[in-house]
């Protein structure tokens, strides 16, 4: 058994984490992905926990691929890329736009190629409009996105503040490996392919809108969403701690005032229906907020769970690493590295019962597997070790 | 040109967001996706901003979608959702593990009807372990993956706290869809249909360890990843409001210093190269934070943005309907209803150029397209009739 997109080829021309971790997806998933780096390397390499020279971040944004480190800005480098293009069926790529044009890696020169190459362009913005030429990082998509201003502190400042996780980069890396999966099967019925262009600013508002956005659907009744929105923050304090829990339907209602010992609640007319505990919101909130504190976390959890309540504990991420159901659902696996000694990597979420995905390796040192690359396009191990003498071709010394 | 996924048929058997989500994408890239709903509606139609009775979070979650309310507790409504199964290349449902088993729309039973369909189980938490009989919402996984401490205010109180949208279900969404592309594909070039299942809390630890929580990575040298992670919260004060701003570059921190007028900083040895801007992160935040306070938003984004350095003004989602750049990219699409007029949607993020996507229809209401699917299956118009009297079938009488 082997993953659902063994023997496509990807050439993954990206830095970062949009694209990289779009292609790292598909690696997880069987494709072949050869990650192309300037002989200065991914800036990501510089970030995160650093052992051995081998940052945590690279490591887990690019597992599974194989590396080549080549001076683009040489001709025998970029014959390389456009040789290894000729056997790619999709080439990603995320510098600013128009740079790949100017290096002559653009798609018009690349599908002369491979005709039928899914080519994709992976923008901060677009390629025109007024933020279109400076370089993207996260938080500007955050800033521009809606979501710095969603997430602001609305109980005294009202400062904008970020979510403190990369969540434009790592949606657009999800949008684009999904567009890329439909893209070849598009591919597998027409025999075509395609330009395929995403920004992450387009990929935060789509991902954003389902709820967070929603009430400027309608025309000329466009609601501030910012006045009532769900995925309020419910985490509640407890006598020693915080939970959260949360009621939806009539029977956890039934269940929560149950598991508080309050009653009472269970016939108030503001509370009675899905939609009156919506309106009232803000006063069932108060009141559940007033009496889970006088509980213990341990023993107000069993409850709820015993009276069918959603609730769980606040768990931190060093916690992960024992936890029952992190365990129970196999989440995190163990890679021997001769280098690193043990890595650790979560598995890829979805599970496929006849295409297994699985990671086969860790992230490439920089150039780590040129010599291996090259010999793959018929280039001889004279002419390799040449290339490497003249600088077109970079392997770090050690895995990094 | 139609969209990637033409002709795949989708039988959507989800409620809330991470499944409807998810089919909402593979409609957009042109699937038939056929929601089924029991006759009290999915709850998600009682969230958000309601007008002429449609729910605006509904309408965000489901547009593309043909909709068929039927009770399944009914044997000809059970037979119905067979008889679809029987023509669908896709399953996907949410409901807590071994409840379709129990209905009868197990995978053992469907398989038997259509052995190559791609039966699709999203869960919240995966099929056993001590959260999985409960039902799961979105805060209970920001709890348990690690979102809600990462996001916890560090500045003053250590309080957990949630971000103020369903991360998960949407990152689910995303998940889900990608595998479901990578199994079309593989179905494709194997003939093999397969049963994927996906866990939300799964596609979260997945999704946020690349820079959040890989500090973990290496095995007994682990970093507490609380202690030190990207993503800060850069959004920083102006004399008249808010603006995001960053250098990561060598050339994006001269710029930064000159911008401010703050050359003297360019050959401070703390912040001389991209590691030691990292290493000294504190100090270069606290001069930035003091310097940017200086100057009004306009003029100093307009000379970051003038020096090359990466930089936003804070948009508000009220705003983003009148943003300069979102125009640009054509972001917004508007559709007419007869019911409901005007009605606003998000142009799906990935642009294909050849299997261009669409929003071919805005969501159905419930039951809205009983009969039309009920004839492609062979049934008369005298017994759908007939089904709708006994109660099996129901149509709303309004498009909600």
């Amino acid at each position: 058994m082997h993953g659902a997109l063994q023997g496509v080829r990807v050439l993954d021309m990206t830095t970062m984490v949009s694209g990289p971790v779009a292609t790292m997806i598909l690696a997880d998933q069987g494709a072949d992905v050869i990650k192309v780096e300037s002989p200065s390397g991914d800036l990501m390499r510089q970030y995160g926990s650093i052992v051995e020279g081998v940052s945590s971040s690279f490591l887990s944004c690019n597992r599974g691929k194989r590396g080549l480190c080549v001076d683009l800005k040489t001709p025998a480098g970029l014959e390389i890329i456009q040789r290894l293009a000729g056997k790619a069926d999709v080439l990603v790529q995320n510098f600013r736009p128009g740079a790949m044009d100017r290096v002559g890696l653009g798609e018009q020169a690349i599908r002369k190629i491979r005709p039928d190459i899914i080519y994709v362009s992976i923008s901060g913005v677009g390629e025109t409009g007024p933020y279109s030429q400076q370089r993207i990082y996260d938080p500007i998509i955050q800033a521009l996105s809606g979501l710095a201003e969603l997430q602001a502190d609305r109980e005294s400042t009202g400062r904008p503040r970020m979510v403190r996780t990369i969540i434009p980069d790592k949606t657009t890396a999800l949008t684009a490996a999904q567009a890329i999966s439909a893209a070849l099967f598009y591919r597998e019925r027409s025999g075509e392919g395609q330009h395929i262009r995403i920004a992450m600013l387009d990929a935060m508002v789509a991902y954003l809108w389902p709820e967070a956005i929603s009430s400027l659907s309608f025309v000329g009744r466009e609601r501030d969403p910012a006045s009532g929105q769900m995925g309020l923050d419910l985490v509640f304090d407890t006598r020693d701690g915080f939970i959260t829990a949360g009621a939806l339907s009539d029977q956890e209602w039934l269940g929560m005032c149950r598991a508080l010992e309050r009653e009472d609640l269970i016939n108030d007319p503001r509370f009675i229906t899905a939609r009156s505990r919506i309106e009232n919101g803000a006063a069932r909130r108060q009141i559940t907020s007033e009496a889970l504190k006088q509980w213990c976390s341990a023993d107000i959890l069993e409850r709820l769970h015993a009276h069918g309540v959603p609730c769980a504990p606040i768990v931190s991420r060093m916690e992960l690493l024992d936890n029952d159901q992190v365990r129970e659902n196999d989440l995190l696996h163990i890679f021997d590295d001769p280098h690193l000694g043990q890595v650790r990597q979560p598995r890829p979420a979805a599970r496929f019962d006849k295409s297994p995905s699985s990671i086969r390796r860790l992230a490439p040192g920089l150039g780590g597997h040129n010599a291996e690359i090259l010999e793959e396009l018929g280039y001889s191990a004279s002419l390799c070790e040449q290339l490497q003498k003249d600088g077109v071709l970079l392997t770090a010394l050690r895995n990094q």
